[in-house]
């Protein structure tokens, strides 16, 4: 069995190949040749643990997320997360690899895929609301697929928002990158806009005006209680792309937006369809929304594992 | 992260440390101070997935054992198991260990439990039905809590049986081991039968007579459609004592019983009563039947990990 930790998921694969995965991901979710039972949650006390299997035709895998806030108060990171995975044919587990790096590695690649198939090629500004863990791979993602020369971050806790710049520097050394002082600053310095907080309320100012014109990428609120985009955002948009039509239920970005009718079902399009058809959007102002499905993870762990057997990365152990 | 295969899941514990682990378990079972979701099944094509997460007070852990019928054209084992146990206060995970061993593993210590509470002391002959993978540790934990001298194997494969006894002596220096030509012979030479089978028809003759005065340990059926014992056994029983009650539906060894009024469901009563209250029965004739459940995986595991690194078993990995 291979153990792969966080540093080697993220050195198995480039990021052009993580893209590839995640647009090899979203032709089978297309083809419908894949199984994703839904996953479960299993809650104790203030602690929930997520187990979110998916079945290829060549494997399966299981991610196991653990989700403990009290953990804040010791200065550990709330979520951990461990993906096996398994031989699809005899069921045996060949890999266990950090789950919460392969989580924001394929977060990443699915707002750079957003970004692709969304915005137009020669983009070169990018805000990112929310200095937290999917931020960095957010940046290095969107970075790989425009050409982006100014990078804004805004934060509600500057200091955060300072520590996290200071490290992204260094990973996007010809980049510009700079902290502003409120959200409406970055939304009117940036073209696409990365929401990445767990908010309960817009993290983006409800002002049409403002709005017009830019595109925006939603990876963070992930629960139907939150909510990162205002009103006034919706009826700016012709569609709505989302990374899984369980958007709808999942993120309160769609779910709120639907229910008070700020959008139309129809206007709600799977960015498969956009990847299947290979598509290029061309609209003045736009919004993928991303909550994840276990379908992404399967998909670039089973890459990540035969690049790292071929590259000789990881530890095998014999279990 | 500390990784243990089949071999160290095994060393790690003696085997009156593995008892004394499952009547923990069976206390924490009574005391209710635990949390067991519904175990999660996912099936695709002929093979299934089963996710199984119980938290304890102090860690939590998930068994995902996959089952591939398939695999035996193969001569892979149809069962893979991996087991993660998780700290319970931060949600990290601590170790992974070989599942299939941890499983036969705790069953073997679950079924010495039932022989220690429901056969008389002096007990010195056993007889095994099923051959196969679990008989091994089924035979060594019987012999842990009973003096066995003459130890009876029955296969429907002949050389199945032969070849598991030559193992199994290799263990068992001191047991008289053989293998019988009928399950009748066996019954009739044993005190105590345990039957480790996934049989959907009775596996043991349907006679009063010959089950009269006898103590059955049942291991193997664990689905509502398998069957071990007769008919005939039922109406001999005073009570039938189980490892959960959710054996009710889980096994066609009690299911059935109770469908039929071969038994009232007043008379079942699970062995953690036993167990809680230091009651050894005193009966003529008895049944223990097994289905197993997450609760006995976790405290095995919490146990083995504990003492691993007392001793220094397995291999860390930085993950």
């Amino acid at each position: 069995m291979l153990i792969l930790n966080q540093k080697e998921v993220w050195s198995a694969l480039t990021l052009d190949e993580a893209l590839e995965a995640m647009e090899e991901a979203f032709l089978i979710f297309e083809s419908g040749d894949f199984h994703m039972p839904d996953r479960m949650h299993a809650h104790h006390g203030n602690n929930t643990l997520l187990l979110m299997p998916c079945f290829t035709n060549q494997f399966f895998g299981t991610k196991l997320v653990s989700v403990n806030p009290e953990n804040q108060k010791n200065n550990l990171p709330s979520i951990y997360g461990s993906m096996i995975l398994n031989d699809g044919t005899s069921g045996e587990a060949v890999a266990l690899m950090n789950g919460a790096a392969l989580t924001s590695f394929r977060t990443g690649a699915v707002g750079g895929i957003g970004i692709k198939y969304t915005t137009p090629e020669n983009i070169d500004s990018l805000g990112i609301i929310g200095a937290g863990v999917q931020a960095y791979t957010q940046a290095l993602f969107a970075c790989g697929v425009r050409p982006i020369k100014k990078l804004y971050v805004y934060d509600m806790q500057q200091t955060k928002a300072n520590e996290f710049i200071a490290k992204l520097q260094k990973s996007l050394p010809d980049v510009n990158i700079k902290v502003c002082s409120s959200n409406r600053e970055l939304v009117g310095r940036s073209q696409i806009i990365i929401t990445a907080t767990t908010s309960k309320q817009a993290v983006i100012p409800d002002d049409a005006e403002l709005l017009k014109g830019k595109h925006f990428i939603g990876i963070g609120s992930y629960k139907p209680d939150m909510h990162e985009f205002p009103k006034q955002l919706y009826p700016l948009l012709n569609k709505l792309y989302v990374d899984t039509p369980f958007a709808k239920e999942e993120t309160g970005d769609v779910a709120t937006a639907l229910k008070e009718s700020l959008i139309d079902d129809s206007q709600i399009v799977p960015i498969s369809k956009l990847v299947a058809s290979r598509t290029l959007t061309n609209e003045d102002t736009s919004l993928f929304k991303s909550v994840g499905m276990a379908l992404f993870d399967v998909v670039i762990a089973q890459k990540i594992y035969a690049r790292a057997l071929e590259l000789n990365i990881g530890s095998q152990v014999n279990i």
